[in-house]
């Protein structure tokens, strides 16, 4: 019995592992970015019937698992509220550094209101570069205006 | 007697507010971008001599004033670890939902390691879109590897 | 000097009380729903120059803190995680017991996203009751479909 | 041995996903509101012996599960004190920057007291748009005025 | 400039102890019950003008205070959600031991629904024995069925 | 094997919803007070031989079950330092509210100590009333003096 | 104004240092164990009229502050939860490390109950050993066994 | 397969009350006081091979559970940071009621330092009192000076 | 199925006490340091595919669970924010009384900047010394540079 | 009136940064090795008559300051349990992924124990490296085994 998303993502997981796979590879049969795949595999994202039955064909889950990615997850993919992991904390870092920063801009540019993470995409790529490659990420998000009445 | 950089940074919002100032402008000054410019006037980054002189004199600080711009600060710019402000939590909601996808899509093209914090940039541009202008950031970070021994 | 929105909230409580003020009354003359000028005058919303105007009119502001009400404030009224009023609490509460159902019925309805709460509005009523008055709220919030790409 | 509610609301869920039923036809042969119903099949609240047996008739429960589903639960649907599912967050986040509103405007119009969460009704329902199609939550709560003594 | 409550709170109790006063004689003079004039004066419950008159004269309190002690205050008496206070742990741990207990006897008896802590009412006596004086204490709450709909 | 009270509590509890049991019935039988009793299947209480054998019969539990119930249990029933579920919340909140109040006035009556939790008794009563049922507790704790040496 | 004993305590504090006293010839004089005096001088005990009256001459203190001396204090001498000063930590460390064991024993010997935090005094002496000197701490509390009722 | 002394703990546990042992009766067998040696059963504490060898011999043990009684322990016995259960929470308590003052008393005697937690022992007795039996417990603890360098 | 290192981590730490093994012994095996060698075993490195072979070898694991030691951990190996265990303690304890210290000097050396935590190595040795003998620890860490762009 | 150590550690803090001061220069003044100075500086170590007369004359402090240097502070330097700062973050980080490698290697070299973070000293070091310099630290703490009886 299924009774959580959670227990379909420990399969996905477990079977990448036994089976090696890449999600860059995943996300090509799937027909969508990586980005949003993995997230997807990972429990984050709700997948159409047609995604969902090329992930269970992938990863070789039960017509019940593949029934429960269709359905919209609980998201929040981290164990605490602040990440343990390095590079995840990374970014969590960033958010608190930074956060202040990115509120004073983005107000300044567009007035009151917020950048969604709803109409939200996110792309990561490796950057080349003599003194080390670096991770590029650009992320785009609508911006919301603050609705006043 | 100044005893924190939260006191300056007070200082610095209190006369920003009050003379209407925009970062934009306070970055252009100082020969800076308007992120880091930003960060470094709400207390996050530390000021050079020349740097210091020229906020001060925009925000006119006091010598002591000028004096602490040029102390590393301690960082963290958030009140609380899960921050309230709706912008500023879209960000940490960023994270939560695909902090586990950044993982897998980084160590799947890098190996163990983290994208940086710390040699890191980021750049916050207004995209045009017929359906609703975007906030558009990209964020670069060397990649650094995980030493074995 | 001020150096944070707060302390403007606190003048204009401070000055709501000693002057017997009441928000409805409020609201009619800055011309905007009494939900919405509350929530300004507590320090969640941006007023326009003409808006805080008249706020600064009312609450007799100086210049300064008329200048504050015009910038974007850092929100987040509660001053802990879980609200010890009891008034407050039962909203957290109906969060609490009614959200696994509320995030069903819309995603029953929507498919995945959310309800905006920037494009959002709130209505609050008294409705005559027989068995009692009850406080009818309505909210209304944009539905903001997950993108997938 | 089931010793919990939640075991039961495990199984619904499960069942629910297997056999692709939707919240409002299950209420419809409850007899209640979606929303009501929704939150009794959820774990929030005690049905009747008739509403216990049609739910679980439709959800093929044991009748250990359908005693259980008789049994005052203890309540409380979120694994955290801050949800991080953002459709739920989005709730949260409107009693944080809402809630001293909706506290002041309530005792404006009552006095002092709560509105109930217990004697209390919500409705969801989709409002066509053509700027996006919004969702409209009306939610009643009898006034409780504080008993002074 | 009074901002809040608590200012008020403070001014009462230190008046309390400059003067030697005791809670069972500011009742009297209020007219009201030991524990509700207690509760009110230490910043929990809403006052009425001539209530607040009484207690503005035994305090010595200015007109503005006397007017924030007309205002519905911000609820919640204790510095942590946990009690570090002695006497007031040994509630905390009442509830924390005798909550299930509670909750089982009063559904048991009245099926489900809350006592009430708005329509509620508290009586503290000393009552004399030879093993030990008890402090005893009675709790009444309406009790509030929860409605189905 | 059972190596901790809590899973004796899951098979009472498990138990008294399959078998439709009722605490005032079980208490009856094992001769005392239902909240005592209550607390004791809940397993906040040490039970003695004897009683621990009645409630072995009453719930058909085995030898090694009815040992663990005279074992003193590690106490405190709820999942979370501030409780959900609405019913034990109310009383959470009267700690909240009226914590200080308690303290003033069992001081005012007894000087400094505290109302003991331990040498502690319950009493929960249905009180008619026209304008709705009361639940009526009364709490009797013997007062401690703190020693002073 | 003085407003809570946290002020009065601070006074003492600071008095202390200025005037390089000593605990143990405080409680000589006050005529206590050192143990109960420096608690009550720290804020955590009520004192005696005639006890606050010498506290309060040693420690050069107003009528005002000498009055709050007499009031019992609201207890907990610590800022958080954990405490990070490494000696109280040791003892934090104590009971998280023995306390099943204590528990475990004192139910051993005396059945259910608690060994009392009020009727209760400690002794701090150092014993001289060739190892390097040891702390020698005696807690003696009186044992409350619960009560069945 | 065993992974953790908690499961070995368990085990104990379970048989002392299948078995009806006593603390004092282990002590004995395993030749150290009842302290130590409840805190080594309760997982606290590493054994040697020849008090593994008795200790699984009263309660039972597998050679692969007294393999694991012989590891050092990850310590801390307490399920939350602070403890529910009412005898180890006036334990607690005495912390943090005492906690200033056991600091001042031991740096008033000794310098700056700590009492050991490590370099420790505590002996726990019943004192026969006519007003009620006292717990009496010695804690030694070696003195540890701060280096300075 | 695996589906998380953290299983692997207790087939290890299992079969080490089964076993009998020293982390010396393995970390000689695999050819690399100790310290890198136990982390890696704990579940908070990657290893190679041959370090994987060897590691299996040692302990006795599936291929499946060598595929998983082949895989970027979450890292992060403490069951709490605040470790319990005194070993562990010692060393948080370490950061909250040096962390500004270290955070000074090493700003004073380098400028605004980190000591890397990933390329960082660190090494644990028995230094001899006649009034007891000390564990030396060498942390050796990149300083990177804060980016200003 | 000074009232505590956090009080003389902002005028020393605020006085180096205004004199321009570095902690190596004051630590030679003092006599004593840069991390035992700065950790003293910032209100974590008791400095000696001699030593608290220097550092009050480098920073021009009054008596009463140099007074609170020479009594033990309530240690711990940060304000909250898990650091913002990054700098100091990394160090929480390295206890946490390395927090059981150093547990497991420690005590396979010496047995149970700890090692001491009271007698103790560190030693921050620049080392200079082709591919970037690196900050070296050397921790000495005594090896303290676990007493048993």
């Amino acid at each position: 019995m299924i009774s959580s998303r959670t227990q379909v993502t420990e399969m996905i997981v477990s079977a990448k592992v036994r089976k090696g796979l890449k999600w860059a590879d995943v996300a090509e049969k799937v027909g969508m970015a990586k980005e949003w795949t993995t997230a997807a595999c990972l429990g984050q994202m709700q997948l159409s019937k047609e995604q969902a039955a090329v992930v269970g064909e992938i990863f070789e889950l039960s017509d019940e698992a593949i029934a429960w990615l269709q359905i919209v997850p609980y998201k929040g993919s981290l164990p605490t509220a602040v990440p343990t992991d390095p590079l995840i904390y990374r970014w969590y870092e960033l958010v608190n550094v930074y956060g202040t920063t990115i509120k004073e801009l983005i107000h300044e540019e567009f007035g009151d209101g917020i950048m969604s993470a709803i109409d939200f995409s996110m792309d990561i790529q490796r950057q080349a570069d003599a003194k080390g490659d670096r991770v590029n990420v650009v992320l785009s998000g609508k911006f919301l205006p603050y609705k006043s009445y």
